[in-house]
This record gives C-alpha cells, sequence and structure tokens, in this order.
C-alpha cells in the first residue's frame, strides 16, 4: 500500500498514473488544504479539487484547474454585479464549492465532504485532505505577508518570496483515514509527488504528526522531483527557488525535504544530478518524469511504485 | 408619489409599468420577503429578484421567474453531486444570490443590497424589501405546517390550505427607506399590485408599523384584483380563496383587505362585481386588467395612477 503527498497539476498527475497501477486499497492520496480559501461565502479547496477532478478524469486538461466542457455564465454576471471575478469559478466547479460548503456547515469534515463528492465523481482511491482542520499558508514577501490565493491568483506570484508560514498548521491534526493510512500494516511507502515542495508538500509536512511520523518512520520515502532540468514544468516553484537562493534543480528540492526523503525519482534531462544524490545518502531512480499522456503518467507511476517496493524490501 | 406593494409575476408586470409612467423620485416598490429562505447556504429572495429582473428587462417572461438568456449548468452539475436541486437555479440567478449572500454575511441590510443589485442591474426606482428582518410565511395545511418554499415548489401546492402565519412579522420593522416613503409629504397613494394577497401582500401587511400606518393613513389605497373572471391569471390564489372558502372573484379579496383598501381597479370581465363593491364602500374602476404585453403593463399602470390620484383629490 502507497500513501501519495500531492497538491497541484503535477501532483494530480502522478496521483492519476498511481490509481490506474494501484489497486482499490492499495493507495491512498493525501492533498495540501493550505491553498484552501473562503471566497465569496464559499469553502474552496484548489488542490483538492484539482486530483479529485483528475482522477474523475473531468479535469480541463489545458488550463490546468477546474473542469473541462467549462462555461462561465455565474462569473460574467457575478461580475456585472460589480462582485469580485479574480478567482474564476465555473458554472459546473461552482457546484462542487456550494456542495462542499453545505456540508461542511452542516457539520461535515472535510475528509467526509470530500468523500462523497469523490464518490459521486466516480473516484475510486481515497482522496483525503492533509487536515480536517484549517491550514492556511502565508507567502512572506519583500512586499509583506500575502494570503496564498492573494499572492497566487491575484498577484500572479509576482512579488519576491522570502519565506511561508502554515497557519494552523501547528495545531492541526492529519485527517483520520490519512493517520489510519501512515499507520496501516500493509504500508509500502509514502510518495512525495512532484508537486511545489513549499506550497503544496511543505503545508502537509508542517503537521506535526505528519513530522512525527516521518522522523520515526519504518517504510521509505520516495519523492519526484518537480524541476526538470532547470525549470518546473508549471507553477512558480522555479522562481520561488531562486528568491529563496536555492539551486534550482532536484538538489534544491533535495536540500529542502533533507532526511525526509530516502530515494529520488529524477528526469533523464538530470541524471548528472544522480551522483551528487547518492552523496547525500539518497537512492535514485533516473526514469522520464514529464508527464504529458496519460501513458506518461502511468509509466511514472509504475516506476515509482516499483523504485519504492525495491528501497521497502532492502530496508535495514 | 406612490407606493406600490408588490410580490410575484402580477405585482412585478404593475410594478414595470408603474416605472414607465412614473419619474424618478415618484415611485417606490416594497416588496414581499414573505418567500424569501436560505438555501444550499445562499440567501434567496424570490420576489425581490422577479422585481427587480423585471424592471430591469431581464427577466424570463415565459418561465414567470429567473432570468431571460439563462442556463443551468450549476444545477445539473449539483444533482450529479447527489445535492439538492428541488429549487431551480440558473447560472446567472445564481450571481445575484451569492451576491446577496456575501453582502449580507458582510453586514449590509437586505435594502442596502437590494439597492446595489438592482443600480448595477439598471433598475432606476427604488427596489425595496418589505423589511430588513426577516418575515418567514408559513403554509397551515390539512398535512400540517409547511414552510413557503416546501409548499410552494416542492409540493407545487397541492395541500389544502387552511391558514397562513407570518413567521417573525410580529417583530419586524419596515425597511427604513419603506417608512420614509409611507411618510414622504408627497405621497399621493399606496398600490396594491395584483398579487397573491395571502402569500405576497399578507406578509407585508402583516408588519405592525405597516398595519399602523394603514389604519391612521391620510392618502388613499388603490388595489389592482388578482382575479379576473373567477381565476388568478398565475400562481395559487384561486385555489387557496377555494380553499378558505372564500368567493374566488374581487369580492373575496375585497373582504380579506377590508378597510385597508379605498379603491378597486378590476377587469371589464368583472364589471358585474363592481356594484357589490360600492356597497362595500369602495371606490371603482372598470379597465382591462390583464398585462399580457408591455404595452398592458404601461396602460394598466396609467390608470391605477390616475384613478388613485382622483382619489386622492376627492379625498375628505
Amino acid at each position: 500500500m502507497i500513501v501519495a503527498l500531492a497538491g497541484g497539476v503535477g501532483g494530480a498527475r502522478l496521483a492519476w498514473g498511481l490509481a490506474q497501477v494501484l489497486d482499490e486499497g492499495r493507495l491512498a492520496i493525501a492533498v495540501n488544504t493550505g491553498d484552501d480559501f473562503e471566497h465569496l461565502g464559499l469553502a474552496i479547496s484548489p488542490d483538492l479539487d484539482t486530483v479529485m477532478y483528475t482522477l474523475a478524469g473531468c479535469a480541463d486538461r489545458e488550463r490546468g484547474w477546474g473542469r473541462a466542457d467549462e462555461t462561465w455564465r455565474f462569473l460574467e454576471a457575478l461580475g456585472a454585479l460589480g462582485a469580485p471575478t479574480w478567482f474564476a469559478l465555473g458554472d459546473r466547479d461552482l457546484a462542487v464549492h456550494v456542495e462542499r460548503t453545505r456540508r461542511l456547515h452542516a457539520g461535515q469534515s472535510l475528509q467526509e465532504v470530500t468523500a462523497h463528492l469523490c464518490q459521486a465523481l466516480g473516484v475510486r482511491h481515497p482522496v483525503l485532505p492533509a487536515s480536517n482542520e484549517p491550514v492556511r499558508t502565508i507567502v512572506h514577501t519583500g512586499a509583506g505577508e500575502l494570503a496564498f490565493q492573494d499572492y497566487f491568483v491575484q498577484q500572479r506570484c509576482a512579488p519576491a518570496v522570502t519565506g511561508f508560514r502554515y497557519d494552523g498548521a501547528e495545531h492541526a491534526r492529519p485527517a483520520p483515514a490519512l493517520a489510519a493510512a501512515l499507520e496501516h500494516s500493509e504500508l509500502e511507502a509514502v510518495v512525495l509527488c512532484p508537486s511545489n515542495p513549499y506550497l503544496s508538500i511543505g503545508p502537509i509536512l508542517a503537521l506535526p504528526s505528519i513530522a512525527a511520523w516521518f522522523a520515526r518512520r519504518r517504510v521509505p520515502v520516495v519523492a519526484v522531483s518537480p524541476i526538470i532540468g532547470g525549470a518546473a514544468v508549471k507553477g512558480p516553484a522555479a522562481k520561488i527557488m531562486r528568491e529563496l537562493g536555492a539551486p534550482v534543480s532536484v538538489l534544491g528540492v533535495c536540500d529542502y525535504y533533507g532526511a525526509l526523503v530516502d530515494g529520488w525519482v529524477i528526469d533523464e534531462a538530470d541524471a548528472g544530478h544522480a551522483g551528487a544524490l547518492r552523496e547525500r545518502g539518497k537512492r535514485v531512480l533516473v526514469t522520464p518524469t514529464l508527464m504529458t499522456t496519460d501513458e506518461d503518467r502511468s509509466a511514472l507511476a509504475r516506476a515509482t511504485v516499483s523504485f519504492a517496493r525495491t528501497l521497502y524490501h532492502s530496508a535495514p
């Protein structure tokens, strides 16, 4: 059994691949909630939705967020009322936010609500919020502290980043199903998907129980590098690494995760970094990691699981 | 200056006519809020929206509710999530509910929110909620008490009605702009639009301050009959009158309003009732009251205002 940590498009793509190659009951996907926010009175969970839509096969593949076959009549009408439209809400996507909000207000946990939405959309593997309790990523920039969506959407990641804070993380507990999955007797490995380390995986690792699990883990942790050939496939990861003075390569990501990761899956374009990773005590798999087609996703998932199992069986 | 009380399609149509024949500053439209309810976490005000959309020229003329040129992508997606879809919310209509809810949660009054929405939609005359405070129509039926939307939409007015209650009315104050309009030095008359007496006008008259105003009024009140030739043009008015044992004619409506109305505007089809109305001490105008075309609406509005002014100037 594998637990994957994910958030954003790259994470969702590998999660989709893992869902193809692992049977039901053999995979749980824990998703970042640091991007979550309340907007127009609606509880919005962008990363949960990206993973959920991707696994359901209804994600928009061009945009990288929201639903395929989307329309924007609500947003147009909202704009005509002078209401804020900086966060794009498609007509079909909106149904998920309204129903999530309704169920949360009725007292369901985010894990319960997400399970319901996933079931309704035909997602077979559990998609779990990292926590039922609010964790909110705050971006420290030269222009002051910014709420995540302010930084990411309103300011399009323009301000130079000096650091991050994950508000609420210190008191947040992992979602019960995530805690259970991490303690599952058949757990073989945890996979860090190729998601933004600071914005997608960092908020999950910031939960004290998760950090403690990593410190005393008995199964390997395998990370797939979100940086290929010195660039992020999508999103601001490379820009942020540059701003933080980190090498924009898998080595920079490796230094960020440090001892939390045992094995690295890197692209053939980065084979030259394999030596440096091994010097840092890491196991390395070099394989194509760019996920353009469905076949790419499944192949990377298969290679990652196989690599993780090798580490699992070779553990001391 | 005229204050019109309205709710529902017939009321909205006459309100539109009044808005054509009266200059800005000469008309205020007070709208029933007894139909308002919270649904999916959204504050929904069906009668305010019907009047607002009708005055803005963006109401759907076929359905009698909601917006013209509407789409239903949100509702379809919502249904696929297993969420309740019994109350139809169009994609464009939804923008109004979301923005209304957002502004109410931010602390604005329903009057303020409605003013903003009307301004954004290009409505020139003030559309006022009867009250900023919640008034909720409860329908007493043989099958027990039903919340209004349960009766009206979910059960399609099928249960036989035995009476009504307007929850909250006894403590609700008129919206400030309505209170001001009723005390305006240039007020000439109040017009009861051809709306359902029990469901649209009754909840407004149930406010103690409004009832007190009617009791001590110094301007005439003119009502346009919602019953033409023994039938309601739209909605359950005739069915309810029958269930309550009232004559299904303008006489039944006249008995309901009693001394609150000074003059009746009735259709030519009901000219035979003029005598009975006059016996009850009422002034009567017989004129075409069926509003099919825009011209019908303006003509009825013009006739009603002219009739009201006659009463105003002939008052003792």
